[in-house]
């Protein structure tokens, strides 16, 4: 065990957390932001970014002796200190970070499936400050656009520090494909800074691994270990849990191992000014929400409905306030999310529907039945919210 | 005009065609394979790829003095014979291309689309022999992974020589991203060979590109120019033609400038065993046919339906016959279909329907209506085959 940073085995040293969050499970601390909160601003507040944990949150006892070790399957193993990663060049990199269950409470509803619930908040988007993993790597001598190393290693494994239930074994660990990890414009960061500031517990202080475009989960924080290893990570997080199965796979049939373990993911949009159900008053009323998809694709086209799909309208796209955003422009931040607005005339009772179209083309799918899975992952079918008009209700006001 | 490689002005010249193919338009000559021509192997023979032009097949008139200019937004523009291409290292890659128009007909039902109708056979696999566009652009003076010349060109337009029609403009041409063209791992390749023979001329001879997971639009041949330039190719068919449109835009209210050009494409397949109506004696009836995404994006799993996509079964997918595919697995080919196959025991009259989902977990839509576009690109619906059971006919025979 890391001496300088440590897995405490039990949750009596949680940082504190905003009261407004969403609580989904209090040990492992797992929560959201509500609605409103994540979807009114771009850069999602510390605070109201997605709270996802396995274990208690570790705690840093000497910074100054704190390292990070890297090495496996290298000459020259190494261990780098804080000071030796904000040696090299820092950057900055928006980019959002989705838990793959997000949106898990919902296709529960269709069948239960096994995991913590989530609304549509289970993600955030952040400005994270470090440094490039791919120059990290150069340090021990893998040069940018390596596949596959002088020894033979092909993946980059993570290793935090935190204490995860036994039957998970042991600390949280993750890995990437090597040429993903040494690609300088893959982004994938060592970051000590989140927002600008240096990185709470809750996120990972005091270094953990950003990788734009994938899920969550592969983004390991408190990091104690980088390791070049040969085939990708046998932890349970890449080989039994984060993996998508169909439909007719269940817990008496499934078999972990035919799958691969998810890494991209695909176009998602979600409603964010409104509750899944609403008692309004008629009128205008404002649809705000995000839209987003993996591997740096960018958002062709977001879309609402008010007839369940028959008619689609657009919504305006923006990633700046006022600035309409083009997919694909050089100056838009490629990792991040990209949030949307429209205003509905709603008359009477209604139920409101959005979905988004990636720069591939790619859509999301109408309802969650054929992309049911028994982990509940990525759950991106068309996103509907129901109004009630109170016809009444104005001239009680 | 280049004068050892022209364009001619009619189709008085045209190459000789297999007498199967199915013919969608004469002139310029268009057309594609039979349903079970196509999916009879994986590799797709030159007689049976997809035949897609835009004016008279172009002819070399003296491969000798045949030469390739290489010109724009750079310091030491360069003509370079077939032997200087030849001179660099050679790759074979075996890449799937398809045309956007690929179900294009089965769109039209919906609602007319305008373009040339295909079937679902607008797309063929072959191994493409070549050297690297990274490699040629090297010569020039532009090291890999470049996204910007010194000069400012952040794009790569490659000019056929054959004749389009006068309102298109000139002859074909079409641009990618500089950092797309600088990637070794891209695998750009101006290529030379198909399937192990010299290019036929209705596939670019002399010279073509092929852009691996793009759509075909982008794949010039009879390549007369590569250029340099500051943003992308302002040509008819990357600016009036392969954009991607809402159902809402119609010809009365299409604004060309709001979409960016397709470029990468999404998950899709589609049944080559059958036709869309069939009748047959009930028993077991043996369904193939292929599944792709753009991008390099694997595919994770075919299913078939024969309740309309109540409940779903996986069909077996394969690159090399009898060797099982793995999506991710680095043996495989990246930019290659997959073909699928899988036994129904057809009873009665049977609906089947196939979708596939990709290594990012992307969906084809349900239905055509929410991706239906004015130029009936990019359909990539489910696809259903309708069975008739003959229950006399088995006596008949």
């Amino acid at each position: 065990m890391h001496a300088a940073l440590r897995g405490p085995s039990d949750y009596s040293q949680e940082p504190a957390r905003h009261p407004s969050l969403r609580i989904n499970a209090k040990e492992p601390f797992n929560a959201e932001a509500t609605r409103r909160d994540l979807a009114a601003s771009y850069i999602t507040p510390v605070d109201f970014f997605l709270k996802r944990n396995h274990g208690p949150i570790p705690i840093v006892h000497d910074i100054n002796s704190y390292y990070v070790t890297i090495s496996g399957m290298i000459d020259r193993p190494r261990k780098l200190s804080l000071d030796d990663i904000k040696k090299l060049p820092k950057y900055n990199v928006t980019a959002t970070l989705q838990c793959a269950g997000n949106r898990r409470t919902e296709m529960s509803k269709t069948r239960k499936v096994r995991g913590v619930g989530w609304d549509v908040c289970a993600l955030g988007n952040a400005t994270w400050g470090g440094a490039k993993l791919s120059d990290v790597l150069r340090l021990i001598g893998l040069p940018y656009h390596t596949e596959i190393s002088p020894s033979g290693g092909k993946h980059v494994e993570f290793t935090s520090v935190d204490q995860c239930p036994e039957e998970k074994g042991g600390p949280y660990k993750a890995s990437i494909p090597l040429g993903h990890a040494t690609n300088p414009a893959a982004d994938v960061l060592v970051a000590y800074e989140m927002n600008g500031e240096v990185l709470k517990r809750d996120h990972g202080y005091p270094l953990r691994v950003v990788v734009p475009g994938v899920i969550g989960a592969r983004s390991v924080k408190w990091l104690d270990r980088i390791d070049i290893i040969e085939e990708e990570c046998q932890g349970f997080f890449m080989q039994k849990d984060y993996k998508m199965f169909p439909p007719s796979v269940d817990w008496d049939n499934i078999e972990w191992s035919a799958r691969t373990p998810q890494m991209d993911y695909p176009v998602q949009s979600a409603i964010c000014s409104l509750e899944d159900t609403n008692v309004i008053v008629p009128g205008e009323v404002n649809v705000t929400g995000y839209a987003l998809s993996g591997g740096g694709r960018g958002i062709e086209r977001v879309e609402l409905s008010t007839n369940g799909g028959k008619s689609w309208f657009g919504a305006i796209r923006y990633q700046k306030d006022g600035v309409p955003y083009i997919a694909g422009d050089i100056t838009s931040d490629k990792w991040a999310w990209v949030l949307f607005k429209a205003v509905v005339d709603v008359k009477g009772d209604t139920e409101i529907v959005v979905k988004a179209v990636d720069s591939s083309a790619n859509v999301q799918p109408e309802s969650v039945e054929s992309i049911w899975n028994l982990r509940g992952i990525l759950n991106t079918c068309w996103h509907r919210v129901r109004l009630s008009t109170m016809h009444n209700l104005r001239s009680f006001l």
